[in-house]
């Protein structure tokens, strides 16, 4: 079978290669991917940015949807034939994250999707709401999950809140609407306007164009009649972090999920004190999220934004387009087509 | 002024007298009132099945939406002119709910607001959020506030789950539509076949005629494929109580709010233990939650359902109508027309 | 090796058999029993009132501890020599209840471990906190970790709020242990005044004799000036909701976990709704709790109460002395001196 | 009377002044205050370094005891000959702190309590409990609510958790009792090893010393096994903020109280996200914080630690004192000996 790998780090590293297929072990199912879906990270790991000492060869993603080819004589959760996404730490069910279920990241601790073929345990797979695409469910894993614990698990979101998400990436898009299916007031910033109308259009209240308006905390303030945003999903990093300390409302979350601005900055803490603000560090979720947000998912008929879908041979196309910052909501790469 | 009160428990004694009107003291607004809805605790109240010693004569009705007219010189919460709605319990604020607080319930431990006017302390009072009609705000006080803090104050509600409310009246019907707001499921039970129709036009998702499918709790669990719902808004009392227990899942929730069919039954708890539910008594709910309330009515435009408007010295009709159990939602008396 | 059973219901058929020692299968561990300790339930499952449906012949007891002797090939979580206690319902291990997991309890469900030897999913098993002795490491699995569950994850218990524990069964002394682990003030009661004294003596604050003073609620009213209790502990069944009802304060706890009086009553459920109660049904509870009280029980050296222990051949004896009420706290059975 | 203020920032320009003696409003009480006690704050804003813009002269302190001498005609809430401790925001009664609430900070936003005699708003006032003397209740509004806050109320902290407090001021030592109060396992770092045993004396069960053991991080580490502590009380600010995130374990708690290491400073916040840690900042806290504080404090009999007791007209000294990081718990100054 195909699968991508890189044995050194840098994007012109990532090459196909014939590996041969796997065999599902006694607890585990034979997937064949359909398709993969990219995250910020993944740019991360290929460079060698996410972990320096990765052991290579990996293979990389941790995003995607398949179907399951064969199961193991254990397995009763899933059966050949059906729909499934991985999920992203794959011994991560239930209860609090550890240090050990940490380890089990799939694309990173562990090999990842970008394959023809993946073994996994069963209790590491999730099945597809069924009005969903292959390319759709693709998207979930590791974004949309993040998205859910951010707002409805840790923030526990509810109507008439106000969450403010930065950019149209993944996450953010999925916070935007997982935010309109609770029936809270969502606003959204871009660079872009072009990117704000389809915000708009995907449910944003408000947009502010953090190039036009570079002080976009005060706007934010200012759409909140000075009380600031009830969550803010953080995915710019260090390098936002204090705008973001200052759109919050007293008492509300920041939920810090992604670095793109970069992981260190000089930070001044005391609004986090005298605003009594809750920084909550998100990173990804646990099975159990990942199935109530499906629930939610099926309910609400919730169609994932894709941006666009690479063939399998152009995976690192689909890197560079992502490193552009021209996307809107996910990159998808196909596989099987 | 023309105000109503009864002399004698029964609504043969309901009548409009003729009283002076209120001044407002330093702390107090007096409001003009504009349209009052009933709850079914006002039928208890006015024939004494509430509180037999109540003290008496008494001016029912808790729920209402006025203007204010006037405001005492300590004052800033609301000035003359705004359209205010009254707490149910004028001084459950924020906290939990004690036992003097729940002394300070409308029509009820005091006078009630089926008055023109009525002085109230400000801090007793709420906005109107803007796009509802007078008869709309009318209903919230009492019916939508314990729907609210059922479901999502206490019930934590979030987006997959399912609920499921017993009938039509204002509680359940409020909470259909924050269920709907919040992306959750609804299955609903009625009496008549063209209630379920209306109840679906209004966003649920399933209907169950308890007359034609006596054991509806049976239904109930067949569409959720045996699991049971997350959240029961138990309004029937201790006559439906057992087959609430048996239509939630293991670990959910029954709020417990009215007793249409009675306050003493013959009850097995064992299901309560053996599933681990929660059985969560809802008495209406804090101004807090009422505000927090009004911003997700605000954000969705949420509009209450409003069976029928009765003209001011037809309140006892509207009692009647109540009674007869032929309403679909709030009924409303409306004041200086 | 020698095992209890009982081929039909009825306490004078339970009797000691050969049974073949079991073998541990690929994810199991074997374990030699050491001690069993005695639950209310255990008398009625012997009895049929459990489960009138119960597949027989039945081995009976869930709760007890012992030592590994054997592990399969893919354990890793105990090993040959480890003290170790079985899970209540074997197959929750973390998250909420299902009705799946509900249907795997030791003594019920399934076999139980009054038996020289018992092979168990290694995940069904916790570590003894080491200063516990096998007979008092025996008495956690089911009354104890219903206490924990009812006070500290389900009733978030904190310091200075008030306990009120029904008698001085198990399940009330443990709650006893952990009320005052937690800094919270403890109210028992009890029939015996020789008992509440022992109860003074394991850290009670107050207690009330329900014979001497049949309106205990009162009672328990007055010593909390007029408020209630913050929690109760409600092992006595529908026979006492009522009092309980009345002893808890506004929006306070009832946890619902006990029989004794009965299942089935007239219960007038008003207070319920106007004093916003909570009354919460415990069915045990999960490893992730077992886990958590462990490691409360470690740092504080909590001692169970052990009232008696019986020679492996006594088990009759010491269900009739469960039965007639004399116990204070736990009753052991021993095997393998 | 006698009052402290200064007209300048810098503590050569606090004097003691003659003001007139208040007259409580309608709703106020006059209290002659008995005792202060100085929190890192009181040095910041006297210094001019906590709010550069404040409005001067200004009364500093915000904790302190006295007695109720008088009270305003509307004032049931306390009464002539209480002892009493006035609430850290003396708006912020119950609910989530808003940016309104919080500009009603003693000692800083308004007048403060190094004064003879005070005219407070009765609701602005909690009662002391009873085995406190007047140095020891002086203690409490400010650094014991804010570790009330943090490990109770935002903590949710249970017995068999881990909590880490920075050094043996003011709140960290309330942090240790509230811990040990709640059955939980304490770690204390400290520069001194005769602080970190009057600690242990305390009840900590283990002391690190940060001079000598530099990388103190490391060795809480070790102490848990490797897991972290559940909760890590941060009063040192940006300067300890990374090695608090390294010393927590996943998905725990680190409280950021104070800023005595500086507000700003070089954060690598990648810890934050791949650990799920919460970052909650802590303003004191509610009125209904401390008075469910006082309850767990009369119950348990805690007994605040007092460092060093000041007569009134050696305040400057007081702060000097705490200055040179000499003290071990609270710094007090009595008045009206």
């Amino acid at each position: 079978m195909k699968a991508y790998e890189f044995q050194s780090f840098g994007l012109e590293h990532l090459r196909i290669v014939e590996r041969p297929r796997p065999q599902p072990g006694p607890s585990q199912a034979l997937v064949r991917m359909r398709a993969c879906s990219l995250n910020y990270r993944d740019l991360m790991v290929v460079r060698g940015h996410y972990n320096p000492k990765m052991p290579l060869p990996r293979v990389p993603f941790s995003d995607g949807c398949g179907i399951v080819e064969a199961v193991g004589p254990n397995v009763s959760r899933v059966k050949a034939g059906d729909r499934v996404m991985p999920i992203f730490m794959q011994t991560w069910i239930d209860g609090p994250l550890t240090d050990e279920k940490s380890r089990s990241a799939l694309g990173g601790a562990i090999d990842g999707v970008l394959t023809e073929f993946v073994a996994l345990d069963a209790e590491g797979l999730v099945h597809v709401p069924p009005h969903l695409s292959d390319d759709q469910a693709a998207c979930l894993p590791c974004a949309a999950v993040t998205a859910w614990n951010a707002l409805v698990t840790q923030g526990r979101l509810k109507a008439g809140d106000t969450v403010l998400a930065q950019g149209t990436g993944g996450v953010s898009l999925f916070a935007l609407q997982f935010a309109r299916m609770h029936g809270a007031r969502v606003i959204i910033t871009s660079g872009s306007d072009e990117k704000l109308k389809r915000a708009r259009d995907l449910g944003a209240d408000e947009g502010i164009n953090y190039k036009s308006t570079v002080d976009w905390e005060d706007a934010a303030l200012a759409l909140t009649g000075g009380v600031g945003a009830d969550h803010v999903v953080e995915v710019g990093g260090a390098g936002t972090l204090e705008r973001s300390l200052r759109a919050v409302r007293h008492m509300g979350i920041v939920s810090q999920i992604g670095v793109l601005t970069g992981v260190t900055n000089d930070v001044n803490i005391a609004p986090i004190l005298m605003k009594h603000i809750r920084l909550q560090g998100i990173y990804v979720g646990s099975r159990a999220m990942f199935e109530a947000m499906n629930r939610a998912i099926t309910q609400s008929k919730l169609v994932p934004a894709v941006d666009l879908a690479f063939p399998f041979d152009q995976a690192a196309d689909a890197l560079h387009h992502m490193e552009s910052g021209a996307h809107f909501g996910k990159i998808v790469v196909r596989l099987n087509p």
